[in-house]
């Protein structure tokens, strides 16, 4: 047995960024090094960031990937970190000729092993997932290769994300190769629960390679997608060894007991029990085993389930904010429990002093409302105005008559544009605050309360809006959110006396149907058969079905489920299928 | 040798809708048996309509799919047209145990042989297209037979769509089993100048095939797809025999001689020439020749190149308007060439009095414009008003104090809330006037001019804005659009004397720029080498790269270029990959 002192660089690269994330992998690996680390492992794609999607079609982009990585090895060297080898994720391209079919440029999502000033190899992802947001076989072509470099004695191999959640291929080969160590480089996004997933994957991955398992994971937001770190080292055994923060950046840094390599140098073909064949590639960095006195591992506890939704939502906000150069949020502020959890999301990510808020009360706003809003304001110091709408909506209605819906919507409408206005006037990016349950529904308007750059609660059912609003009035004190917001019936306050129970459901009732239907696929007579009323289950899918436009038009948001209406989840316009 | 009279059947279904999709199926083979026919071949996924995307991954969607096509076979027969055999599209599933990576429910993109009231041919696509708009590998496995039925002694192969755009697979196997005829039925999307390189595939395809090749394609609007049907049949040598129009239904019926069929009935199997193996299924439906007098075969002319365009745009239009149940439209005449052009084509697709046009002057309008205007709604007879906008303007800057920008923005606004607001009313879907080159640059008012449910011109970029208005004056008397919306200077008027070529190059220098850099996907230094001022590159790319999110709200389009920014094109929000 050897020992390896092995860091997980958890970290936050900008998609396109190469410079800046070229920058992070040098201060990371800085950072490793004067810990004792023996090996840095980042994580998939880190050079270019992930997702890129098109991006990687284009020739000058993946030449720059290419040349960066190059780059980066020779500054690591340059900077006098060349002796301590790293594992990083990086764009490069197959070189096989044009085929119709097959992505342009053949691009891989490959990860090299830098030391010394060099590229010493390179591999490729060999699963390429290709559903819910996945589309990599529209990018990248399959990699065949498994790199195994002897360090210090030990044999360590590499395979890279979705190479952990596919039957055969690099893990099967991994045992194959002997290896003593799988380093796993990743960018897999956040879902509810997806922690208790991954482990019980890798502890399950390791047993199948027989050597302890490395993963490494992104974090940060990236559009829509969250990523939550959570890296983790396994043993063979597949038991837990060292675990990183969620939502977090982290070196989780773990020395390992790893037995001695033993095979030779050179290139050998393995089956990989998935249909095709793996090219195992071992080279010796160095061959004498380490000893020295080990550190305790760090395991960091896992939040709770709410803590960790919430966690990912104000971590979607604070990074769409800062990757796309925004300085300040504004929202329109109801009373209602929507916007104010938004603005409480919003307030923890980027400070209460950057969150501009707009009371727009209009002719149907109750008194509370506004009390509501304004305490909630008190109580978190945002900055606020109030804009009265009644004024500029009378202006439309004198130009043209409008009634029933057509008026409300109007109202929605009148104070999307203010905040557009002001968004445009002062640079704020403007935050959506409708929830999913009305995403699902259609129950907003186009260019209304819809309108804006990004949208926290997207995927946030209007149930677990209660939810979290609770939890986190349990987190401080004052509690941020007024109770009062927290317990009325909630209202679009569009019309007098309106209620959103006049069009939908008790929401406890439509959300559990929804996600049964959104999220489970279930058609309408298994829908009934679990047990949903079938008058609702047909008014339901109707309501779904014929708001896709309107889904299609909403604004990003930090997907936290396995279908936030995004791009995992893809249904046309026109469209006449109704289940049943 | 043999005949055979077949009929292409050159229809326009609509996704999702089984029930009226098979009533279609019905009444075309009544027709083609009056028209004596002796095959007839209807397009890809014809009983679902095409594409439809994730419907696919649900169960009772393809349940109802098989269940439709048993019953549509049974029906044929039960009104006494079940001895003409039917080759149609559908959904079916291939019956594998779920893979991680392999589409929930391995649906298939299927095809069946229909003959007296019972399904006796099934088959599915082989090559999957993943690349542009498709997303096959998402929601289909791949098929793995080649159906070979004898029909009046003629061995008859169907292959589907994608087949013949990749080497290999269906098409090599069809030679390997004696066809004499291979049926292609399609959905494949219009493209400018696509009718050219189509008749240039199925001529080289029928030599590789060694057999009379008969293509059938849909035709239709769904959402951003334009279908153009351009059905065409080539005999062995790849000449072409017949040929259907362009952009309407249509039975193409022809005569062919083709050669008697030799192999016996059976399945076997053969290497497809592409790394699989495909089984050849042999039967017979009849083994007699026909010999009959054979009626002269038709070749619809082609449409010139503006033509297709226009009738691509208009059928667009018609058919997105009709699927999703709306009446008519509405938009905002500015007296300008975009709006225009839009409003000729919605009167060409759906009939003047259901085009509703809205003028909504501003301070900052300038005379002509509100002329321009009213001339081209009385040339076309369109129901128009107007509505002034300066009081609701007024009425917003009283609330709020806007300049510059923001305030330019807001009359944008004023303008599509007020047509919103009429739609919402009425009930008319509200077309949206950008040309891709403003779509491009972000030359646009999110939540303005923006606005609506369709974008008819949203793939034009603005030179053939213009090639198309002059084209279209000189089809009709008087001309449609006032001569002096074609040659005047673009201007937003949202300020005064503002031009576009205050914010933007002119034109004809943008528009080859940008079909380089987004069409051609080039990188800056191939821009610069292609001749373009290093400057603009710059610029341009920066314009274009930060439009991503305007992009991604704007209404979609009927797609007639490579990348129209919608599903073809994917790209961060959060991107700070800079060309260069």
């Amino acid at each position: 047995m050897a020992q390896l002192r092995i860091a997980l660089a958890q970290t936050n690269p900008v998609v396109g960024d190469l410079a800046g994330n070229a920058d992070k992998l040098i201060g990371w690996t800085r950072r490793a090094a004067d810990r004792g680390a023996h090996l840095v492992v980042f994580t998939e794609m880190f050079l270019t960031g992930y997702p890129v999607e098109d991006l990687v079609l284009r020739t000058s982009f993946v030449d720059a990937s290419i040349a960066g990585l190059e780059a980066v090895a020779a500054r690591l060297a340059a900077e006098g970190l060349g002796e301590l080898p790293v594992v990083v994720g990086y764009v490069d391209r197959a070189g096989l000729t044009h085929r119709v079919g097959q992505p342009k440029g053949a691009p891989l999502d490959a990860a090299a092993l830098l030391h010394q000033g060099r590229v010493v190899m390179r591999t490729a992802k060999h699963h390429l997932p290709n559903y819910g947001v996945f589309d990599e076989y529209r990018y990248f072509v399959r990699g065949d290769r498994l790199p195994v470099f002897r360090l210090h004695g030990v044999d360590v191999a590499v395979a890279i994300c979705e190479d952990l959640w596919q039957e055969g291929g690099p893990v099967s080969v991994a045992r194959e190769a002997g290896a003593g160590l799988l380093v796993v480089p990743n960018a897999s996004p956040y879902e509810m629960n997806k922690d208790d997933v991954r482990f019980a994957l890798c502890a399950r991955r390791a047993g199948e390679a027989g050597c302890a398992l490395a993963y490494a994971n992104q974090v940060g937001g990236q559009d829509e997608l969250i990523f939550d770190g959570d890296s983790l080292i396994v043993s063979a055994e597949g038991e837990l060894i060292a675990r990183a923060g969620q939502f977090t950046e982290e070196l989780l840094v773990a020395d390992l007991e790893l037995p001695l390599g033993s095979g030779q140098p050179g290139e050998f073909q393995v089956d990989a029990e998935d249909g095709t064949t793996i090219t195992v590639e071992r080279v010796v960095l160095s061959e004498e085993p380490l000893a020295y006195p080990a550190e305790p591992p760090v395991i960091q506890e896992r939040l709770d389930d709410r803590a960790e939704v919430y966690q990912a939502l104000v971590l979607g906000v604070r990074d769409y904010v800062a990757k796309n150069g925004f300085q300040s949020v504004i929202l329109g502020l109801s009373g209602g429990i929507d916007s104010a959890l938004t603005a409480t999301i919003a307030a923890d990510a980027i400070g209460p002093d950057r969150v501009h808020v707009v009371l727009m009360p209009s002719r149907y706003s109750s008194d509370h409302s506004v009390e509501d809003a304004e305490e909630l304001v008190r109580r978190q110091g945002l900055q606020a105005r109030v804009v009265p709408i009644a004024d500029v909506v009378n202006a439309f209605e004198k130009e043209i008559e409008l009634t029933g819906l057509a008026a409300e919507n109007l109202q929605a409408r009148v104070r999307g544009m203010l905040l557009m206005s002001l968004s445009n006037q002062h640079g704020h990016l403007v935050l959506t605050t409708g929830n999913k349950s009305e995403l699902a529904t259609g129950y907003s308007t186009l260019y209304g309360d819809s309108a804006g750059g990004f949208a926290p609660i997207k995927d946030v059912p209007k149930s677990l809006v209660w939810e979290l609003s609770k939890w986190r009035n349990t987190r401080s004190t004052p509690p941020p959110i007024p109770e009062n917001s927290i317990t009325k019936e909630p209202s679009a306050e569009l019309r007098p006396e309106q209620r959103d129970t006049d069009s939908l459901p008790p929401y406890e009732v439509l959300d559990r149907l929804l996600d049964d239907y959104v999220e489970q696929d279930l058609g309408r007579e298994e829908l009934i058969a679990a047990g949903h009323d079938p008058e609702l289950v047909t008014r339901v899918i109707r309501l779904v079905d014929t708001a896709e436009y309107k889904r299609r038009q909403y604004p990003p948001g930090p997907k936290i489920s396995p279908k936030n209406f995004g791009r995992d989840r893809r249904l046309p316009i026109t469209n006449r299928w109704r289940e049943g």
